[in-house]
Protein backbone atom coordinates (compact mmCIF):
# COMPACT_ATOMS: atom_id res chain seq x y z
CA UNK A 1 0.00 0.00 0.00
CA UNK A 2 1.39 3.39 -1.35
CA UNK A 3 -1.98 5.60 -0.52
CA UNK A 4 -2.43 5.03 3.03
CA UNK A 5 -0.67 7.42 5.01
CA UNK A 6 2.03 7.81 3.57
CA UNK A 7 3.97 11.25 2.64
CA UNK A 8 6.32 10.44 0.46
CA UNK A 9 8.60 13.91 -0.20
CA UNK A 10 10.91 14.42 -3.06
CA UNK A 11 9.96 17.78 -3.37
CA UNK A 12 7.35 18.24 -0.65
CA UNK A 13 5.72 22.16 -0.31
CA UNK A 14 6.18 24.79 2.61
CA UNK A 15 3.00 23.80 3.59
CA UNK A 16 2.63 20.55 4.29
CA UNK A 17 -1.10 18.81 3.60
CA UNK A 18 -1.22 17.84 7.54
CA UNK A 19 -4.72 17.77 7.74
CA UNK A 20 -5.46 14.39 6.27
CA UNK A 21 -3.32 11.53 7.50
CA UNK A 22 -4.96 9.10 4.47
CA UNK A 23 -2.76 11.29 1.82
CA UNK A 24 0.54 10.40 -0.40
CA UNK A 25 1.89 13.40 -0.89
CA UNK A 26 4.83 14.49 -3.67
CA UNK A 27 4.84 17.68 -4.34
CA UNK A 28 6.51 17.68 -7.52
CA UNK A 29 7.02 19.72 -11.43
CA UNK A 30 8.20 18.83 -14.27
CA UNK A 31 10.87 15.91 -14.87
CA UNK A 32 11.29 13.11 -12.38
CA UNK A 33 8.75 15.33 -9.96
CA UNK A 34 6.74 14.66 -13.06
CA UNK A 35 7.30 11.28 -13.12
CA UNK A 36 7.20 10.83 -9.17
CA UNK A 37 3.45 12.78 -9.18
CA UNK A 38 2.46 10.46 -12.01
CA UNK A 39 3.60 7.12 -10.50
CA UNK A 40 1.86 7.74 -7.19
CA UNK A 41 -1.10 8.98 -8.31
CA UNK A 42 -1.65 6.03 -10.57
CA UNK A 43 -1.89 3.97 -7.29
CA UNK A 44 -4.13 5.95 -5.61
CA UNK A 45 -2.45 8.41 -4.17
CA UNK A 46 -3.23 12.60 -3.79
CA UNK A 47 -0.50 14.46 -4.83
CA UNK A 48 0.21 18.29 -4.80
CA UNK A 49 2.14 19.13 -7.47
CA UNK A 50 3.99 22.15 -6.57
CA UNK A 51 6.27 24.04 -8.99
CA UNK A 52 7.11 27.63 -9.17
CA UNK A 53 7.95 27.19 -13.09
CA UNK A 54 10.39 29.41 -13.67
CA UNK A 55 13.09 28.70 -15.89
CA UNK A 56 16.33 26.59 -14.95
CA UNK A 57 18.71 29.37 -13.65
CA UNK A 58 15.92 30.07 -10.68
CA UNK A 59 14.17 33.34 -12.47
CA UNK A 60 11.06 33.64 -13.69
CA UNK A 61 7.59 31.91 -12.76
CA UNK A 62 4.18 30.26 -14.14
CA UNK A 63 1.44 28.25 -13.05
CA UNK A 64 1.43 26.20 -16.57
CA UNK A 65 3.78 23.12 -15.11
CA UNK A 66 2.00 22.39 -12.55
CA UNK A 67 -1.34 22.58 -14.13
CA UNK A 68 -0.34 20.66 -16.64
CA UNK A 69 0.88 17.11 -14.47
CA UNK A 70 -2.74 18.00 -12.89
CA UNK A 71 -4.37 17.79 -15.78
CA UNK A 72 -2.25 14.65 -16.94
CA UNK A 73 -3.34 12.69 -13.74
CA UNK A 74 -7.12 13.90 -13.50
CA UNK A 75 -7.42 12.73 -16.94
CA UNK A 76 -6.40 9.34 -15.93
CA UNK A 77 -8.48 9.27 -13.11
CA UNK A 78 -6.03 10.08 -10.74
CA UNK A 79 -6.44 13.05 -7.72
CA UNK A 80 -4.37 15.60 -7.92
CA UNK A 81 -4.16 19.92 -7.05
CA UNK A 82 -1.63 22.48 -7.82
CA UNK A 83 0.54 24.51 -5.73
CA UNK A 84 2.25 27.57 -7.20
CA UNK A 85 3.35 29.58 -3.74
CA UNK A 86 5.94 27.46 -2.13
CA UNK A 87 9.05 29.94 -2.93
CA UNK A 88 11.62 27.18 -1.67
CA UNK A 89 11.49 24.26 -2.83
CA UNK A 90 13.63 21.52 -3.80
CA UNK A 91 13.72 21.92 -7.32
CA UNK A 92 16.60 21.66 -9.83
CA UNK A 93 18.39 25.02 -11.27
CA UNK A 94 22.06 25.51 -11.90
CA UNK A 95 24.13 28.37 -12.16
CA UNK A 96 27.62 26.37 -12.82
CA UNK A 97 30.39 28.69 -13.18
CA UNK A 98 34.52 27.93 -12.72
CA UNK A 99 34.65 28.63 -9.28
CA UNK A 100 37.14 32.18 -8.84
CA UNK A 101 33.54 33.10 -11.01
CA UNK A 102 31.19 31.88 -8.49
CA UNK A 103 29.34 34.76 -7.02
CA UNK A 104 27.92 35.32 -4.09
CA UNK A 105 24.38 35.10 -5.91
CA UNK A 106 25.18 31.88 -7.71
CA UNK A 107 26.13 30.33 -4.45
CA UNK A 108 23.02 31.72 -2.45
CA UNK A 109 20.45 30.83 -5.12
CA UNK A 110 21.63 27.47 -4.97
CA UNK A 111 21.86 26.67 -1.94
CA UNK A 112 18.25 28.15 -0.79
CA UNK A 113 16.55 26.20 -4.02
CA UNK A 114 18.29 23.05 -3.12
CA UNK A 115 19.15 22.78 0.51
CA UNK A 116 17.20 25.21 2.28
CA UNK A 117 14.40 24.27 0.38
CA UNK A 118 14.77 20.59 1.29
CA UNK A 119 14.86 21.62 5.10
CA UNK A 120 12.00 24.33 4.98
CA UNK A 121 9.40 21.44 3.40
CA UNK A 122 10.87 18.58 5.32
CA UNK A 123 10.61 20.18 9.05
CA UNK A 124 7.09 21.29 7.57
CA UNK A 125 5.64 17.18 7.44
CA UNK A 126 8.33 16.25 10.07
CA UNK A 127 5.57 16.69 12.89
CA UNK A 128 2.61 14.92 10.90
CA UNK A 129 4.79 12.07 10.09
CA UNK A 130 5.69 11.53 13.86
CA UNK A 131 2.17 11.73 14.98
CA UNK A 132 0.99 9.56 12.84
CA UNK A 133 4.05 7.18 12.66
CA UNK A 134 5.11 6.86 9.27
CA UNK A 135 6.72 8.80 6.99
CA UNK A 136 9.56 8.01 4.34
CA UNK A 137 11.71 11.06 2.65
CA UNK A 138 13.74 10.97 -0.21
CA UNK A 139 16.63 13.54 -0.62
CA UNK A 140 18.04 14.20 -3.99
CA UNK A 141 21.66 14.61 -4.12
CA UNK A 142 24.09 14.34 -7.36
CA UNK A 143 26.84 12.33 -8.42
CA UNK A 144 28.35 16.18 -8.52
CA UNK A 145 28.31 16.26 -4.95
CA UNK A 146 29.33 13.16 -4.43
CA UNK A 147 32.55 12.80 -6.91
CA UNK A 148 32.83 16.51 -7.02
CA UNK A 149 32.16 18.00 -10.97
CA UNK A 150 33.73 21.22 -13.06
CA UNK A 151 31.95 24.36 -12.31
CA UNK A 152 29.40 22.91 -9.88
CA UNK A 153 31.08 23.91 -6.57
CA UNK A 154 27.89 25.78 -5.50
CA UNK A 155 25.96 22.51 -6.36
CA UNK A 156 27.78 20.19 -5.10
CA UNK A 157 28.09 21.72 -1.57
CA UNK A 158 24.00 21.95 -1.63
CA UNK A 159 23.81 18.19 -2.77
CA UNK A 160 26.45 16.98 -0.76
CA UNK A 161 24.61 19.09 2.17
CA UNK A 162 21.29 17.12 1.30
CA UNK A 163 23.05 13.48 2.29
CA UNK A 164 24.45 15.00 5.91
CA UNK A 165 20.78 16.21 6.71
CA UNK A 166 19.55 13.05 5.48
CA UNK A 167 22.07 11.24 7.84
CA UNK A 168 20.90 12.97 10.61
CA UNK A 169 16.99 12.79 9.63
CA UNK A 170 17.47 8.78 9.23
CA UNK A 171 18.75 8.74 13.01
CA UNK A 172 16.20 11.09 14.47
CA UNK A 173 13.37 9.44 12.39
CA UNK A 174 14.12 5.89 13.35
CA UNK A 175 11.77 5.09 16.29
CA UNK A 176 8.84 7.21 14.79
CA UNK A 177 9.17 4.84 11.47
CA UNK A 178 10.26 8.14 9.69
CA UNK A 179 12.81 6.72 7.28
CA UNK A 180 14.83 9.11 5.19
CA UNK A 181 17.04 7.44 2.69
CA UNK A 182 19.47 9.14 -0.80
CA UNK A 183 19.42 8.97 -4.32
CA UNK A 184 21.54 10.28 -6.74
CA UNK A 185 19.87 10.19 -9.90
CA UNK A 186 20.72 10.31 -13.36
CA UNK A 187 17.45 11.48 -15.90
CA UNK A 188 16.55 13.09 -19.38
CA UNK A 189 15.96 16.53 -18.10
CA UNK A 190 15.72 20.09 -19.75
CA UNK A 191 19.09 20.44 -18.27
CA UNK A 192 20.73 17.71 -19.44
CA UNK A 193 19.11 17.55 -22.73
CA UNK A 194 21.40 20.63 -23.60
CA UNK A 195 24.09 18.54 -22.67
CA UNK A 196 23.39 14.76 -24.08
CA UNK A 197 22.81 12.81 -27.26
CA UNK A 198 19.11 12.32 -27.97
CA UNK A 199 19.61 8.86 -27.77
CA UNK A 200 21.01 8.82 -24.67
CA UNK A 201 18.40 11.30 -23.21
CA UNK A 202 16.21 8.74 -24.41
CA UNK A 203 17.72 5.73 -22.52
CA UNK A 204 17.71 8.21 -19.04
CA UNK A 205 14.15 8.16 -18.57
CA UNK A 206 12.57 9.65 -15.17
CA UNK A 207 10.44 6.41 -15.54
CA UNK A 208 13.96 4.27 -14.75
CA UNK A 209 14.23 6.25 -11.26
CA UNK A 210 10.51 6.32 -10.09
CA UNK A 211 10.17 3.06 -9.23
CA UNK A 212 12.87 3.01 -6.82
CA UNK A 213 11.79 6.38 -5.18
CA UNK A 214 8.10 4.49 -5.19
CA UNK A 215 9.84 1.25 -3.54
CA UNK A 216 11.79 3.11 -0.97
CA UNK A 217 8.25 5.21 0.20
CA UNK A 218 6.70 1.83 0.59
CA UNK A 219 5.57 1.42 4.04
CA UNK A 220 6.84 -2.38 3.85
CA UNK A 221 10.15 -0.93 2.85
CA UNK A 222 12.79 -1.13 6.04
CA UNK A 223 15.89 0.45 4.47
CA UNK A 224 17.01 3.70 6.50
CA UNK A 225 19.78 5.74 5.85
CA UNK A 226 20.44 4.72 2.71
CA UNK A 227 22.12 6.26 -0.40
CA UNK A 228 21.58 4.99 -3.75
CA UNK A 229 22.85 5.84 -7.65
CA UNK A 230 20.11 5.26 -9.67
CA UNK A 231 19.53 5.46 -13.40
CA UNK A 232 18.66 4.06 -17.00
CA UNK A 233 17.29 1.59 -15.11
CA UNK A 234 20.14 0.26 -12.75
CA UNK A 235 20.08 1.09 -9.38
CA UNK A 236 23.30 0.67 -7.01
CA UNK A 237 24.11 1.39 -3.28
CA UNK A 238 27.25 3.65 -1.79
CA UNK A 239 28.52 3.31 1.36
CA UNK A 240 31.90 4.18 3.24
CA UNK A 241 34.68 2.54 3.40
CA UNK A 242 37.46 3.04 6.05
CA UNK A 243 41.24 2.04 5.61
CA UNK A 244 42.74 1.19 9.21
CA UNK A 245 44.75 3.93 9.25
CA UNK A 246 47.49 4.01 11.45
CA UNK A 247 48.67 5.49 15.00
CA UNK A 248 50.83 8.10 14.65
CA UNK A 249 51.44 9.21 18.65
CA UNK A 250 54.54 7.59 20.38
CA UNK A 251 54.88 7.85 23.95
CA UNK A 252 55.89 11.08 25.59
CA UNK A 253 57.10 12.02 21.89
CA UNK A 254 55.10 14.84 19.63
CA UNK A 255 53.15 13.54 16.61
CA UNK A 256 55.07 15.26 13.84
CA UNK A 257 53.98 16.07 10.40
CA UNK A 258 57.33 13.95 9.03
CA UNK A 259 55.61 10.99 10.85
CA UNK A 260 52.40 11.72 9.48
CA UNK A 261 54.61 11.43 5.65
CA UNK A 262 56.25 8.67 6.84
CA UNK A 263 53.07 6.53 7.10
CA UNK A 264 51.45 7.87 4.51
CA UNK A 265 50.89 4.57 2.39
CA UNK A 266 49.53 2.31 5.17
CA UNK A 267 47.29 5.86 6.38
CA UNK A 268 45.63 5.12 2.79
CA UNK A 269 46.32 1.29 2.46
CA UNK A 270 42.52 0.30 2.18
CA UNK A 271 43.71 -3.74 3.39
CA UNK A 272 41.15 -5.04 5.33
CA UNK A 273 38.88 -2.20 5.61
CA UNK A 274 36.17 -1.53 7.88
CA UNK A 275 32.87 -0.06 6.57
CA UNK A 276 31.74 2.71 9.39
CA UNK A 277 27.84 3.58 9.82
CA UNK A 278 27.74 5.18 12.42
CA UNK A 279 29.22 8.46 14.34
CA UNK A 280 30.23 5.27 16.75
CA UNK A 281 32.34 4.20 14.93
CA UNK A 282 34.36 7.35 14.37
CA UNK A 283 38.17 8.10 15.86
CA UNK A 284 36.51 8.05 19.21
CA UNK A 285 35.39 4.23 18.98
CA UNK A 286 39.61 3.69 19.06
CA UNK A 287 40.24 5.74 22.60
CA UNK A 288 39.34 3.98 25.43
CA UNK A 289 37.66 5.68 28.36
CA UNK A 290 41.31 6.08 30.34
CA UNK A 291 42.00 8.04 27.03
CA UNK A 292 44.05 5.40 25.55
CA UNK A 293 44.21 5.02 21.69
CA UNK A 294 43.24 1.29 21.26
CA UNK A 295 44.97 -0.94 18.27
CA UNK A 296 42.54 -0.66 15.34
CA UNK A 297 39.99 -3.05 15.07
CA UNK A 298 40.81 -6.31 12.73
CA UNK B 1 59.20 23.40 3.15
CA UNK B 2 56.13 25.02 4.60
CA UNK B 3 56.91 28.29 4.59
CA UNK B 4 57.27 29.42 0.77
CA UNK B 5 54.54 30.09 -1.30
CA UNK B 6 52.12 28.23 0.58
CA UNK B 7 48.62 29.04 1.45
CA UNK B 8 47.14 26.18 3.91
CA UNK B 9 43.34 27.63 4.94
CA UNK B 10 42.21 25.81 7.85
CA UNK B 11 40.15 28.94 7.87
CA UNK B 12 41.07 31.63 6.20
CA UNK B 13 39.89 35.16 6.35
CA UNK B 14 36.95 37.10 4.03
CA UNK B 15 40.17 39.22 2.78
CA UNK B 16 42.90 36.69 1.16
CA UNK B 17 46.94 38.19 2.22
CA UNK B 18 47.10 38.38 -1.85
CA UNK B 19 50.34 40.37 -1.63
CA UNK B 20 52.80 38.12 -0.45
CA UNK B 21 53.44 35.27 -2.51
CA UNK B 22 55.90 33.93 -0.30
CA UNK B 23 53.41 33.62 2.84
CA UNK B 24 51.93 30.66 4.36
CA UNK B 25 48.64 31.86 6.06
CA UNK B 26 46.32 30.43 8.70
CA UNK B 27 43.56 32.30 10.01
CA UNK B 28 42.66 30.55 12.95
CA UNK B 29 41.40 31.38 16.46
CA UNK B 30 41.16 28.33 19.45
CA UNK B 31 40.97 24.75 19.52
CA UNK B 32 42.18 22.96 16.63
CA UNK B 33 42.84 26.53 14.35
CA UNK B 34 45.23 27.93 17.45
CA UNK B 35 46.95 24.72 16.66
CA UNK B 36 47.61 24.67 13.23
CA UNK B 37 48.88 28.47 14.21
CA UNK B 38 51.29 27.64 16.02
CA UNK B 39 52.98 24.87 14.55
CA UNK B 40 52.88 26.80 11.32
CA UNK B 41 54.79 29.46 12.79
CA UNK B 42 57.32 27.37 13.96
CA UNK B 43 58.15 26.03 10.69
CA UNK B 44 58.51 30.04 9.74
CA UNK B 45 55.34 30.86 8.11
CA UNK B 46 53.78 33.95 8.74
CA UNK B 47 50.26 33.38 10.42
CA UNK B 48 47.23 35.12 10.25
CA UNK B 49 45.03 34.85 13.29
CA UNK B 50 41.71 35.80 12.62
CA UNK B 51 39.25 35.46 15.50
CA UNK B 52 35.49 37.29 16.07
CA UNK B 53 35.90 35.95 19.27
CA UNK B 54 31.88 34.85 19.90
CA UNK B 55 30.22 32.37 22.12
CA UNK B 56 30.08 28.89 20.99
CA UNK B 57 26.53 29.64 19.70
CA UNK B 58 27.41 32.29 17.43
CA UNK B 59 26.95 35.29 19.31
CA UNK B 60 28.81 37.81 21.26
CA UNK B 61 32.85 39.45 19.84
CA UNK B 62 36.07 39.65 21.29
CA UNK B 63 39.31 40.31 20.09
CA UNK B 64 40.93 38.72 22.89
CA UNK B 65 41.01 35.33 21.57
CA UNK B 66 43.03 36.10 18.31
CA UNK B 67 45.51 38.76 20.28
CA UNK B 68 46.54 35.84 22.81
CA UNK B 69 47.43 32.91 19.71
CA UNK B 70 49.74 36.40 18.17
CA UNK B 71 51.07 36.62 21.54
CA UNK B 72 52.00 33.48 22.01
CA UNK B 73 53.52 32.96 18.31
CA UNK B 74 55.80 36.18 18.79
CA UNK B 75 56.91 35.26 21.94
CA UNK B 76 57.97 32.23 20.41
CA UNK B 77 59.47 34.33 17.48
CA UNK B 78 57.10 33.90 14.78
CA UNK B 79 55.52 35.98 12.43
CA UNK B 80 51.68 36.75 13.21
CA UNK B 81 49.17 39.15 13.08
CA UNK B 82 45.97 39.50 13.81
CA UNK B 83 42.39 40.02 12.30
CA UNK B 84 39.09 40.10 14.27
CA UNK B 85 36.57 41.65 11.19
CA UNK B 86 36.20 38.59 8.71
CA UNK B 87 32.51 37.88 9.75
CA UNK B 88 32.00 34.89 8.14
CA UNK B 89 34.58 32.31 8.18
CA UNK B 90 34.63 28.51 9.06
CA UNK B 91 34.91 27.92 12.67
CA UNK B 92 33.11 26.14 15.59
CA UNK B 93 29.63 27.27 16.22
CA UNK B 94 26.47 24.61 17.42
CA UNK B 95 22.87 24.82 17.76
CA UNK B 96 22.21 22.03 18.42
CA UNK B 97 18.28 20.75 18.17
CA UNK B 98 15.91 17.90 17.22
CA UNK B 99 15.17 18.64 13.93
CA UNK B 100 11.41 19.71 14.41
CA UNK B 101 12.94 22.14 16.64
CA UNK B 102 14.98 23.47 14.42
CA UNK B 103 14.37 26.96 13.68
CA UNK B 104 15.28 28.98 10.57
CA UNK B 105 17.63 30.96 12.75
CA UNK B 106 19.38 27.76 14.09
CA UNK B 107 19.82 26.51 10.17
CA UNK B 108 20.78 29.97 8.55
CA UNK B 109 23.62 30.65 11.40
CA UNK B 110 24.91 26.98 10.67
CA UNK B 111 25.40 27.09 7.26
CA UNK B 112 26.42 30.53 7.00
CA UNK B 113 30.10 30.01 9.31
CA UNK B 114 30.57 26.40 8.92
CA UNK B 115 29.58 26.58 4.70
CA UNK B 116 28.83 29.69 3.17
CA UNK B 117 32.15 31.28 5.49
CA UNK B 118 34.19 28.61 4.02
CA UNK B 119 33.36 29.31 0.30
CA UNK B 120 33.87 32.86 0.73
CA UNK B 121 37.47 32.58 2.27
CA UNK B 122 38.51 29.93 -0.28
CA UNK B 123 37.06 31.67 -2.94
CA UNK B 124 39.17 34.71 -1.65
CA UNK B 125 42.16 32.65 -1.84
CA UNK B 126 41.54 31.34 -4.58
CA UNK B 127 43.35 33.43 -7.38
CA UNK B 128 46.43 34.53 -5.16
CA UNK B 129 46.68 30.46 -5.33
CA UNK B 130 46.15 30.37 -9.37
CA UNK B 131 49.04 32.89 -9.37
CA UNK B 132 51.49 31.46 -7.51
CA UNK B 133 50.60 27.29 -8.81
CA UNK B 134 50.56 26.89 -5.68
CA UNK B 135 47.74 26.43 -3.04
CA UNK B 136 47.09 23.51 -0.05
CA UNK B 137 43.01 23.69 0.59
CA UNK B 138 41.59 21.81 4.37
CA UNK B 139 38.26 21.80 4.69
CA UNK B 140 36.55 20.40 8.08
CA UNK B 141 33.90 18.52 8.00
CA UNK B 142 32.71 16.33 10.92
CA UNK B 143 31.85 12.33 11.68
CA UNK B 144 28.19 14.11 12.58
CA UNK B 145 28.14 15.26 8.99
CA UNK B 146 29.30 11.85 7.63
CA UNK B 147 27.45 9.68 9.81
CA UNK B 148 24.70 11.52 11.21
CA UNK B 149 23.99 12.32 14.53
CA UNK B 150 20.86 13.00 16.68
CA UNK B 151 20.49 16.78 16.99
CA UNK B 152 22.77 18.09 14.65
CA UNK B 153 20.56 18.43 11.18
CA UNK B 154 21.38 21.70 10.54
CA UNK B 155 25.32 21.05 11.34
CA UNK B 156 25.47 17.78 9.50
CA UNK B 157 24.42 19.44 6.37
CA UNK B 158 26.61 22.26 6.46
CA UNK B 159 29.62 19.90 7.22
CA UNK B 160 28.29 17.09 4.72
CA UNK B 161 28.29 20.18 1.91
CA UNK B 162 32.18 21.59 2.68
CA UNK B 163 33.15 17.99 1.86
CA UNK B 164 30.75 18.34 -1.70
CA UNK B 165 32.81 21.74 -2.09
CA UNK B 166 35.70 19.90 -1.45
CA UNK B 167 35.03 17.32 -4.28
CA UNK B 168 34.66 19.82 -6.83
CA UNK B 169 37.55 22.35 -5.66
CA UNK B 170 40.44 19.48 -6.14
CA UNK B 171 38.96 18.78 -9.73
CA UNK B 172 39.13 22.51 -10.14
CA UNK B 173 42.35 23.50 -8.43
CA UNK B 174 44.38 20.08 -9.72
CA UNK B 175 45.82 21.52 -12.75
CA UNK B 176 47.09 24.90 -11.00
CA UNK B 177 48.67 22.69 -7.89
CA UNK B 178 45.70 23.36 -5.85
CA UNK B 179 44.67 20.37 -3.78
CA UNK B 180 41.89 20.23 -1.57
CA UNK B 181 41.42 17.49 1.34
CA UNK B 182 39.18 17.24 3.85
CA UNK B 183 39.52 16.14 7.41
CA UNK B 184 36.62 14.76 10.15
CA UNK B 185 38.60 15.39 13.23
CA UNK B 186 37.73 14.69 16.95
CA UNK B 187 39.66 16.78 19.30
CA UNK B 188 38.97 18.08 22.58
CA UNK B 189 37.60 22.02 22.71
CA UNK B 190 35.46 24.33 24.47
CA UNK B 191 32.91 22.35 22.80
CA UNK B 192 33.43 18.47 23.38
CA UNK B 193 34.48 19.61 26.80
CA UNK B 194 31.15 19.95 28.42
CA UNK B 195 30.45 16.49 27.23
CA UNK B 196 33.45 13.94 27.38
CA UNK B 197 35.37 13.07 30.39
CA UNK B 198 38.40 14.89 31.21
CA UNK B 199 40.84 11.99 30.40
CA UNK B 200 39.69 11.65 27.31
CA UNK B 201 39.80 15.20 26.30
CA UNK B 202 43.22 14.81 27.41
CA UNK B 203 44.14 12.09 24.49
CA UNK B 204 41.86 14.29 22.07
CA UNK B 205 44.96 17.13 22.04
CA UNK B 206 44.69 19.70 19.11
CA UNK B 207 48.50 18.30 18.81
CA UNK B 208 47.34 15.46 17.55
CA UNK B 209 45.51 16.49 14.48
CA UNK B 210 47.52 19.33 13.29
CA UNK B 211 50.27 17.19 12.02
CA UNK B 212 48.21 16.15 9.20
CA UNK B 213 47.11 19.59 8.20
CA UNK B 214 50.63 20.49 7.99
CA UNK B 215 51.47 17.33 6.03
CA UNK B 216 48.01 18.10 3.76
CA UNK B 217 49.76 21.31 3.16
CA UNK B 218 53.14 20.60 2.18
CA UNK B 219 54.42 21.02 -1.58
CA UNK B 220 55.39 17.71 -1.79
CA UNK B 221 52.32 16.23 -0.76
CA UNK B 222 50.15 14.92 -3.44
CA UNK B 223 47.00 13.76 -2.22
CA UNK B 224 43.97 15.36 -3.55
CA UNK B 225 40.36 15.02 -2.88
CA UNK B 226 40.80 12.47 0.10
CA UNK B 227 39.03 12.33 2.99
CA UNK B 228 40.61 11.66 6.51
CA UNK B 229 39.59 10.92 10.21
CA UNK B 230 41.65 11.76 12.75
CA UNK B 231 42.19 12.44 16.07
CA UNK B 232 44.00 11.05 19.32
CA UNK B 233 46.83 10.17 17.37
CA UNK B 234 45.44 8.48 14.75
CA UNK B 235 44.68 8.90 11.11
CA UNK B 236 42.24 6.86 8.71
CA UNK B 237 41.25 7.46 5.17
CA UNK B 238 37.51 7.38 4.06
CA UNK B 239 36.46 6.23 0.54
CA UNK B 240 33.12 5.14 -1.31
CA UNK B 241 31.99 1.85 -1.96
CA UNK B 242 29.65 1.32 -4.53
CA UNK B 243 27.46 -2.23 -4.79
CA UNK B 244 27.76 -4.51 -8.75
CA UNK B 245 23.87 -3.39 -7.93
CA UNK B 246 21.09 -4.72 -10.21
CA UNK B 247 19.55 -3.53 -13.76
CA UNK B 248 15.72 -3.63 -13.49
CA UNK B 249 14.60 -2.27 -16.50
CA UNK B 250 13.17 -4.81 -19.45
CA UNK B 251 13.09 -5.12 -22.64
CA UNK B 252 9.38 -3.66 -23.63
CA UNK B 253 8.31 -3.65 -20.27
CA UNK B 254 8.02 -0.62 -17.25
CA UNK B 255 10.62 -0.68 -14.81
CA UNK B 256 8.06 -1.55 -11.14
CA UNK B 257 8.76 -1.17 -7.63
CA UNK B 258 7.50 -4.55 -7.05
CA UNK B 259 11.02 -5.24 -9.39
CA UNK B 260 12.98 -2.89 -7.01
CA UNK B 261 11.82 -4.75 -4.22
CA UNK B 262 12.08 -8.17 -5.21
CA UNK B 263 15.82 -7.23 -6.19
CA UNK B 264 16.52 -5.25 -3.00
CA UNK B 265 19.35 -7.93 -1.71
CA UNK B 266 21.00 -7.44 -5.24
CA UNK B 267 20.71 -4.09 -5.25
CA UNK B 268 22.47 -3.84 -1.69
CA UNK B 269 24.73 -6.19 -1.92
CA UNK B 270 28.10 -5.33 -1.52
CA UNK B 271 30.00 -8.25 -3.17
CA UNK B 272 32.74 -7.22 -5.70
CA UNK B 273 31.95 -3.59 -4.89
CA UNK B 274 33.99 -1.15 -6.92
CA UNK B 275 35.63 2.12 -5.39
CA UNK B 276 34.29 5.02 -7.50
CA UNK B 277 36.16 8.08 -7.32
CA UNK B 278 34.62 10.24 -10.10
CA UNK B 279 31.37 11.22 -11.50
CA UNK B 280 32.27 9.58 -14.70
CA UNK B 281 32.38 6.36 -12.80
CA UNK B 282 28.59 7.30 -12.02
CA UNK B 283 25.63 5.77 -13.49
CA UNK B 284 26.16 6.91 -17.33
CA UNK B 285 29.64 4.94 -17.48
CA UNK B 286 27.01 2.22 -17.42
CA UNK B 287 24.99 3.26 -20.47
CA UNK B 288 26.92 2.91 -23.90
CA UNK B 289 26.52 6.14 -26.91
CA UNK B 290 23.78 3.87 -27.96
CA UNK B 291 21.83 4.16 -25.14
CA UNK B 292 22.17 0.41 -23.96
CA UNK B 293 22.58 -0.33 -20.31
CA UNK B 294 25.95 -1.97 -20.15
CA UNK B 295 26.64 -4.97 -17.11
CA UNK B 296 28.08 -3.99 -14.52
CA UNK B 297 31.70 -3.99 -15.01
CA UNK B 298 33.16 -7.16 -12.72
N1 LIG C 1 18.13 14.85 -13.98
C1 LIG C 1 19.29 14.42 -13.49
O1 LIG C 1 20.10 13.75 -14.19
C2 LIG C 1 19.66 14.71 -12.06
C3 LIG C 1 20.92 14.32 -11.59
C4 LIG C 1 21.26 14.55 -10.26
C5 LIG C 1 20.33 15.16 -9.43
N2 LIG C 1 19.13 15.56 -9.90
C6 LIG C 1 18.19 16.21 -8.97
O2 LIG C 1 16.87 15.71 -9.15
C7 LIG C 1 15.91 16.71 -8.84
C8 LIG C 1 14.92 16.85 -9.98
O3 LIG C 1 15.61 17.22 -11.16
P1 LIG C 1 14.92 17.12 -12.62
O4 LIG C 1 15.92 16.51 -13.52
O5 LIG C 1 13.58 16.50 -12.50
O6 LIG C 1 14.80 18.69 -12.99
P2 LIG C 1 13.75 19.48 -13.95
O7 LIG C 1 14.48 20.70 -14.41
O8 LIG C 1 13.15 18.59 -14.96
O9 LIG C 1 12.62 19.92 -12.93
C9 LIG C 1 12.90 20.87 -11.93
C10 LIG C 1 11.57 21.56 -11.57
O10 LIG C 1 11.77 22.37 -10.41
C11 LIG C 1 10.98 23.54 -10.55
N3 LIG C 1 11.52 24.60 -9.69
C12 LIG C 1 12.70 25.26 -9.81
N4 LIG C 1 12.83 26.15 -8.80
C13 LIG C 1 11.70 26.05 -8.04
C14 LIG C 1 11.24 26.70 -6.85
N5 LIG C 1 11.98 27.63 -6.25
N6 LIG C 1 10.04 26.33 -6.34
C15 LIG C 1 9.31 25.37 -6.93
N7 LIG C 1 9.68 24.70 -8.05
C16 LIG C 1 10.87 25.05 -8.59
C17 LIG C 1 11.09 23.87 -12.02
O11 LIG C 1 10.00 24.71 -12.41
C18 LIG C 1 11.06 22.49 -12.68
O12 LIG C 1 9.74 22.10 -13.00
C19 LIG C 1 16.72 17.98 -8.53
O13 LIG C 1 16.85 18.10 -7.14
C20 LIG C 1 18.08 17.70 -9.17
O14 LIG C 1 19.12 18.43 -8.53
C21 LIG C 1 18.77 15.35 -11.20
N1 LIG D 1 36.79 19.58 18.04
C1 LIG D 1 36.23 18.54 17.45
O1 LIG D 1 36.15 17.43 17.98
C2 LIG D 1 35.67 18.71 16.06
C3 LIG D 1 34.98 17.62 15.47
C4 LIG D 1 34.50 17.75 14.17
C5 LIG D 1 34.70 18.94 13.49
N2 LIG D 1 35.34 20.01 14.08
C6 LIG D 1 35.50 21.23 13.30
O2 LIG D 1 36.80 21.74 13.48
C7 LIG D 1 36.79 23.17 13.37
C8 LIG D 1 37.48 23.79 14.58
O3 LIG D 1 36.81 23.40 15.76
P1 LIG D 1 37.45 23.60 17.24
O4 LIG D 1 37.19 22.35 17.97
O5 LIG D 1 38.83 24.10 17.10
O6 LIG D 1 36.49 24.74 17.83
P2 LIG D 1 36.75 25.88 18.95
O7 LIG D 1 35.42 26.19 19.56
O8 LIG D 1 37.89 25.52 19.85
O9 LIG D 1 37.24 27.13 18.08
C9 LIG D 1 36.31 27.77 17.23
C10 LIG D 1 36.76 29.20 17.05
O10 LIG D 1 35.96 29.82 15.99
C11 LIG D 1 35.75 31.18 16.37
N3 LIG D 1 34.57 31.68 15.63
C12 LIG D 1 33.27 31.33 15.77
N4 LIG D 1 32.49 32.02 14.91
C13 LIG D 1 33.34 32.83 14.19
C14 LIG D 1 33.14 33.77 13.13
N5 LIG D 1 31.92 34.01 12.66
N6 LIG D 1 34.23 34.40 12.63
C15 LIG D 1 35.47 34.14 13.10
N7 LIG D 1 35.71 33.27 14.11
C16 LIG D 1 34.65 32.61 14.63
C17 LIG D 1 35.54 31.13 17.85
O11 LIG D 1 35.77 32.42 18.42
C18 LIG D 1 36.58 30.07 18.29
O12 LIG D 1 37.79 30.65 18.63
C19 LIG D 1 35.32 23.56 13.22
O13 LIG D 1 35.04 23.77 11.85
C20 LIG D 1 34.57 22.35 13.73
O14 LIG D 1 33.27 22.24 13.14
C21 LIG D 1 35.82 19.90 15.36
Amino acid sequence: MWSSGAIALEKVGHRAPAESSNLTVVFVSTGLGREYALAFAERGASVVVNDLGGNAKGGGKSSAAADKVVEEIRAKGGKAVANYEAAEISALILRDRSFARTSDLDWDLIHRIHLRGSFLVTRAAWDHMKKQKFGRIIMTTSAAGIYGNFGQSNYSAAKLGLLGLANTLAIEGSKHNIYCNTIAPVAGSRLTETVMPPDLVASLKPEYVAPLVLWLCHEQCQENGGLFEVGAGWVGKLRWERSQGQIMRQKSRPMTPEAVRDQWDKICDFTDATKPTTIQGHVLSRVDAGGQVEAPPS
